[in-house]
């Protein structure tokens, strides 16, 4: 598979510089000729100092560089913690020659502990030192927390003339119920924007994919997506049919990013998929989608591979904002219709719990109202999430 | 302890039909006398359809009884389901001498499966062939689900020159986040209150109770909670300070049982209780107080009395419509201060565990914004959820 640093102009690498024993933790991104960046990002009103200085940052500049560090979210660490942000950024800059409203930062980890900053600013400035490195896997490594695997995309797709490519990295795992940002995702694309394209494109293509998974309902203090765009080739921003096909890409590898983060949940051994169709508005199919794939029952009667499609229509009604007719629902698990037109269909149990028993369990709802749809994405809920998190600290 | 069936005019029993195997499942209420009786209905729109009979009974009507089963919950069953619960109406009614208007419904356990209603109605029959029993323990065991143990309430208060009592019983344990009511509750009230003053006491007191408590963020499709009174003391209703004492009473009754009810929810090691001080309305108080015990990864933390309390500080801020400023926070465990004035306080790790260990645990928020408080109860999230939750079918 190709990695993000295979486009020109798009560097990575990521070491291990002790804020975790023995694995990598600092990573960063350099995209020295940017044309465009842009970040969308948590609306936890707890937000880390990271979050606050890339935001500005991306507000202000065109963002050619990102300097990442997990084991600790330097969340919630006073003023201190803006300080070691801000130390973060300038030795970033110093090492790639920019300013630090240049670079943004990023943190994951255990939110309320200082971070070990002195050892990371030596670290960072000669991790940043050559700024050349073409290291994808160092820096997904070193992004992780608690993740099992590394995340990766890269999508192409002929626009025009040109071949267009989105590619990028994610981490996953824990505290990962998106409010206008999902975790710590970082795309690049070959494509001409500038920032405000950039944004566009960046949160069209989230809220309906990062945005919609939703692993323990809980919402992180440092989620950020960012999108750099090298400028190497242009696409006719004024056509439709390229502004589209561009979005296309965009929207693809997102969802290919929101589904190896829901399979790779803590704890999980399933991916669950909810498809939500025939609601009267986009929102409501996105809630009762997102409703249903974080229900913790719904989670372990997936786990279990247990036929107990009740819990489904719990979970369907559970918001009383929302437009549903009980009466007109259709529920299928996998190829397996449930309920039709608000009846229970005779399923055998053994039928049902076999639509169950795979590692990618679709669900597919038709409230058979109208015409909007949602996706969601989660996983199942097992021994293994508390075992997890129970000992995390 | 007195039993509800201890007050005079008020009677009960429970027996085993045959819906569980081995345990009882039906049981009924019934106050021949009452002045007034009202409930509050659960929000979610697949309700079953004993939540429609018992709420337009109760608008129309004073309702005298209510018949129980559990095992089944009756919902999303189709017409068949409808007619059955008409059919436990009227079996009730005709042993009790009442109109089927007057008398509720209330089921609860797997949503989706029809009753066996042939043997339920004979059972009904029997059950409520004298309406002379005085067998509260045995109704209380008759609601329970994967309830560990019953939960009953005798408060009692002078008010004026009488001796006041509010008194019932609920079921807990499961798919428990109510939306304007929470699980299965009946209370009865020696006082004489029509159907709107009974309506009117019930609703302000589960708003800052049963409403406050959330086990697993899931709301179920057959919550009610109904009130009966029996009419024998008056108390003066146009006394500020006797509705005031009575409306005190009613909470303490229905604290006491929301707090039974977390203590004992699935898999529940320790019952938490959140204190949310200083918020700006009461609205944002009571939004933190259920985010903090919600959250998978306090429940998590606190099961493991792990000192990580930087996910009180995600939990204080993941919904952004609230009122926050991270700057100002108290927050505390126990008597154990961890973060004063938002600054994390330097806290043995011993220490604050300590403060976790117990079965009990107090978590406190100051935002230092106003006056508004609110609490909220849950319990910590275990294995044992997971393997109750992947079992039960």
């Amino acid at each position: 598979m190709k990695l993000f640093t295979d486009l020109d102009g798009v560097y990575a690498n990521g070491v291990a510089c002790g804020i975790k024993k023995h694995k990598k933790d600092l990573a960063y991104i350099y995209v020295p000729n940017a044309s465009g960046s842009a970040g969308v990002f948590t609306q936890n009103l707890c937000a880390a100092s990271c979050v606050h200085h890339s935001r500005v940052a991306m507000k202000k500049n065109v963002v050619k560089a990102v300097v990442v560090n997990s084991g600790n979210a330097n969340c919630y660490t006073g003023k201190q913690g803006d300080q070691d942000t801000k130390t973060m950024a300038k030795a970033a800059a110093k090492a790639l020659n920019l300013r630090p409203a240049e670079v943004a930062v990023a943190s994951t980890g255990i939110i309320g502990k200082n971070l070990p900053i002195q050892m990371m600013e030596q670290a960072i400035l000669d991790l940043c030192a050559k700024g050349t490195d073409k290291d994808a896997i160092a820096a997904a490594e070193a992004i992780l927390t608690v993740d099992l695997v590394t995340k990766l995309v890269y999508k192409t797709k002929r626009i025009g003339k040109k071949e267009i490519v989105v590619a990028g990295m994610s981490k996953g795992s824990g505290m990962i119920a998106p409010n206008m940002a999902t975790t710590l995702s970082f795309l690049v694309t070959n494509a001409t924007l500038n920032n405000d394209q950039c944004y566009s494109f960046l949160k069209s293509a989230i809220d309906d994919s990062l945005n919609m998974v939703t692993l323990d309902t809980d919402t992180s203090t440092n989620d950020m997506v960012l999108l750099f765009a090298t400028g190497e080739k242009k696409f006719a921003l004024n056509s439709k049919a390229e502004t589209e096909a561009f979005q296309a890409l965009m929207d693809e590898a997102c969802v290919d990013l929101a589904k190896q983060m829901a399979r790779d949940g803590e704890g999980a051994s399933k991916l669950i998929e909810v498809r939500v169709n025939g609601a009267t508005s986009k929102v409501d199919a996105r809630t009762i989608a997102k409703n249903i794939v974080a229900s913790p029952l719904v989670k372990t009667a997936v786990s279990a591979a247990s036929a107990n499609w009740g819990r489904l229509v719990m979970a369907i009604g559970k918001d009383p904002s929302v437009k549903v007719n009980p009466s007109k629902l259709d529920i299928s698990v996998g190829d397996v219709a449930l309920v039709k037109s608000g009846q229970p269909l005779e399923v055998a149990a053994k039928e049902s719990e076999a639509a169950m028993k795979g590692d990618y369990v679709i669900i597919t709802v038709d409230l058979n109202l109208s015409s909007k749809s949602a996706t969601a994405w989660g996983c199942d809920l097992t021994n293994e999430f508390i075992r997890i998190n129970a000992e995390y600290n």
